[in-house]
């Protein structure tokens, strides 16, 4: 093929040899093996996606406003930059229920998580981040496409894999990722570690962009949001995620917190955020908007505690399988991950490769998700009860017979 | 209230003390106008929303698309990071009646065009741009927001509003983004002209973006893709929507070209940006993917054109009450809109508020798309008939007065 060279000059980040993204690169592994194998009955406990179908009453307000758009009467163009009042004013009720007090326009309805954990960053520039390990390879990429100077703050099985502020050595203010419940440990920050990182931010000036995708697996004294913690309103913005609640993983919603207290260089981030997305994005479409309201309505949020319940269980299977064949754990309580240490000397990649071949299992290999998990794998409950249960035997099978 | 600065730096971007993205700042005007006159019957030919409902066709694949979650056995989750291939196909079909060939893996499924317009940029760093004036006013936004050198390349009456790339001045490779047929003035390159800038690129090593967001309004020899000339393979991005052709600025979903030819700093564009999609999203949805492949399926483009056809009539509509008055304008015919020379010394804000306190008829200011269009305004022919006829006659009315 001709090609054509031109003479821009790309991004570092894109300079370098970089892998495939994480769960790209892992996709492709079990393409190559499905390819070599097409009768193998593979059990993916691998990428976080869910299993569940959505809530009826989720489906039939998607529906029916994708319908709406059918008559002139009730057909709706662009939606608004930041979210449809209704949805907005769901979310702050189911704050309000987390006796988190925020009002409509301190929320932006967003597509997901993770293009929020990237984007927010455009906002800054030429500044530090601090990132604990592991974690959800998304934050090191954002960082390093948007050239932040990057301090990895690792937590491993000696602090029960929960990062404290303590490590941290950068000085002055940082951007500094927090996620609890743990992707990928499945670990819950203690309302006092998340205090003591909202002191810390507070004390060094830093903003944490606080990944509460997993909010709803958290039970008992874990705070289910970042604005439990006293003060975080004054250093935090929190991005949040229908996607492991609700289902949402192909739908596409979810939500950003800027608290009006934020500044940052004289500039209110709630403004410079509204800004921004009015400029480099159209908002997200009315029947998603939809969707999700009904997802975050009394019955919808009584079918996710159900749906939480189900993937938790799942977890805890994997997880009793695993430790009752001597496996080192952890996760699973108020998580959907299950984050187990590999037996035997196999490193994560290895594991997972052992466990593709012999058990047509597939895991993630913790090495994605940060140095210090390398000899980790991550095992996720939020596939089928049927394949979890036939997966954890699978898994056991093997354990068993690596003695 | 109580507010916490962090230390970080804002980019550079956020610290200048920028107006409000255009419409939004329209938007506020009209709103500011409503509340002191809460009767006024206003008629929009502002921002360039869709008024016809979609297709049936379209609607009922996307409700169905959206029930199929409710079972377990028709469910689905995270779409694929790039797009469906069904979409894909369709996608491709779509260029192939254009007789452009592409690949299914050269397409980007997005949710219109307006963020990958700015995305796209992150690729590059430390780069020149080119954005001709005027223009839609996210490409100077983000090019600012990406810290890019800028060179504005004006269009005037006196080229007919056709920008040539004769008049550029940057030297070596550069970002040049080109719309066709343009937003705000309407108007469309010939076959010759893009000739010219696709030869100007590949001479120059630059990359072109080009904006087809309005590709189905054009006919005759109007280029609907850059592709159908040659060698644009060879320099040239296309960013394409439904919004305007299917009516889905409310739905939320185009598409990214990235021909496999294009190299930038030894890097593969193509996979630069599986590399960035795959890390920093998460696709779109399902159900809204399936609207749009049923919008381009047949019927749906039966529907598309019908819809193309009665905004162009609207566009005439306005285009000749305001030349039976006297008005210079361009556009209207292989666009949705008339960009008109205020009248009588008035600029385009004067205008603008000129309308809407007379004739309750919202334009949009010229200045907003750039310094040489102050002077005149941009009316959107995507109302309905009935009040586009209506907002012609008002206009007629203060305009006859001016006289």
């Amino acid at each position: 093929m001709k090609e054509s060279t031109n003479i821009l000059k790309i991004s570092d980040y894109f300079k370098c040899k970089r892998g495939d993204y994480l769960f790209a690169a892992v996709a492709k592994e079990i393409e190559k093996y499905k390819k070599a194998n097409p009768n193998a009955d593979i059990i993916s406990l691998g990428v976080g996606d869910v299993s569940l179908p959505l809530a009826p009453i989720v489906c039939d307000a998607y529906a029916k406003a994708a319908l709406e758009l059918k008559e002139k009467s009730t057909f709706r163009g662009y939606p608004p930059y930041y979210g449809h009042d209704f949805l907005k004013s769901a979310i702050v009720g189911y704050y309000k229920d987390k006796s988190v007090d925020l009002s409509d326009d301190e929320i932006f309805v967003s597509d997901g998580a993770k293009r929020e954990l990237n984007d927010l960053l455009t906002v800054f520039s030429d500044f530090d981040a601090v990132i604990t390990s592991p974690s959800y390879p998304v934050y090191a990429d954002a960082c390093a496409a948007r050239g932040a100077r990057v301090e990895i703050v690792e937590a491993s099985a000696e602090n029960g894999f929960i990062p404290l502020p303590e490590r941290v050595k950068t000085k002055g203010g940082a951007v500094v990722y927090l996620c609890s419940p743990s992707n990928p440990t499945g670990t819950a920050y203690p309302r006092e570690v998340l205090k003591s990182w909202v002191e810390f931010a507070l004390t060094s000036r830093s903003l944490i962009i606080f990944d509460a995708a997993y909010e709803s697996f958290a039970s008992g004294d874990i705070p289910r949001s970042i604005y439990a913690v006293e003060g975080a309103k004054m250093c935090a913005i929190e991005v949040c995620s229908l996607s492991k609640s609700a289902g949402f993983t192909g739908v596409r919603c979810g939500w950003t917190v800027i608290p009006k207290e934020l500044v940052s260089g004289g500039v209110r981030l709630n403004d410079a955020w509204k800004r921004r997305q009015a400029t480099a994005t159209n908002g997200v479409s009315y029947p998603v908007q939809a969707a999700a309201a009904a997802a975050l309505s009394d019955k919808g949020r009584e079918y996710t505690r159900e749906a939480v319940k189900y993937y938790l269980e799942n977890a805890r299977i994997l997880k009793s399988t695993l430790v009752s064949c001597g496996i080192e754990c952890y996760g699973a309580e108020n998580s959907p991950y299950v984050f187990m240490k590999c037996p035997n000397g196999f490193d994560g990649q290895n594991f997972f490769e052992f466990a593709l071949k012999n058990a047509q299992v597939v895991v993630t290999p913790g090495g994605g998700f940060g140095e210090s998990a390398k000899n980790y794998a991550r095992l996720s409950g939020l596939n089928d009860r049927g394949k979890t249960v036939v997966a954890a035997e699978r898994l056991r099978r093997i354990l068993d017979n690596q003695e």
